[in-house]
């Protein structure tokens, strides 16, 4: 194993350790301690990387859902938009994305920096597919896409912090139909 | 003064000092040490009326935004929403507004009771003006209006907590727009 094999298996260890912590007990109760215990490292090996628990969340939300938000290019815009709110829903309902969400109100600076990574190159791969679906003339040229995306993303989060529920595949459907419906081919003029 | 009235001024003196501190700290740092020594009250006073520094953050924004979210009946459905989301815009971004989001995130099955409470009245003053809208034939009379209301509050929240952005005027002028585009008498068939 080279030595950067060997860091980026370290690393991985101390996001797993995060992560089964959190299916414990609350992101306040969360310590680089008890994650240095359960990933037997020293907690120095720890700050080394990450300077505050709040870090080592986002990188272990990250880590977590990296491969699950992958888009389906052979399948409709529609389908996609409804694959991935139902997996950011499920994301945000499990225990490292209820600590995100702790951690993105409390560190809104820090917070907002590492979205502008983690959400660019997901928008980027959206801005495409939804250029693949205008050539499939499955939706309209012409619209505000970005302004359509926060009304898609924006609901589910909304549901989860203010109303404690978590949006299910049939609050999702009615969601895609509406947001859509302004853009799909078959019903512009 | 009655004793009643005793108690509200009282109560009223403990809000005002969370929404003092919290201008010169964050949430994580807010102690009822402090807020009952700024109050110039005992922290057992405090705890009579609540049980957690969280409760506080939640009344506090209640006391600071009950009369800012009043709606005009006097004007359009489109006014309201635009000077809706203005000004939740604008209370998020508030002190007391910024430890709420935290508190929500923290205490979600307390924050989903609260905001049940606090929103369920909202919501009902909204359908009303919804109804009024459409007896002035504003706007169409059959549409899935909860969700579109989720349309235009989740953005919001959505923009500030991920993008750490505060939605100013031109964002939220485009956004009642994009949503309202299908219920607007003149542009249904």
């Amino acid at each position: 194993m080279t030595e950067a094999e060997k860091t980026s298996r370290r690393k991985q260890c101390i996001l797993n350790a995060v992560s089964e912590a959190l299916e414990e007990y609350d992101y306040r109760h969360l310590t680089v301690e008890d994650i240095a215990a359960r990933a037997g490292v020293g907690k120095s090996t720890i700050y080394r990387w990450w300077k505050h628990k709040s870090d080592l969340v986002l990188d272990a939300f990250k880590e977590q859902t990296a491969p699950v938000f992958e888009l389906d290019f052979q399948q409709s815009l529609a389908f996609n938009f409804k694959q991935q709110l139902l997996k950011l829903s499920q994301a945000l309902n499990h225990p490292v994305g209820r600590a995100l969400l702790v951690v993105m109100a409390e560190h809104r600076e820090a917070a907002g920096e590492f979205f502008k990574q983690y959400l660019l190159p997901r928008r980027e791969q959206m801005r495409k597919l939804i250029q693949v679906a205008i050539e499939r003339h499955e939706i309209i040229a012409e619209y505000p896409f970005e302004l359509m995306l926060d009304t898609l993303y924006g609901p589910i989060h909304y549901q989860i912090i203010f109303f404690n529920r978590i949006p299910d595949q049939t609050y999702i459907e009615h969601l895609v139909s509406l947001v859509m419906q302004p853009i799909l081919v078959q019903n512009s003029p």
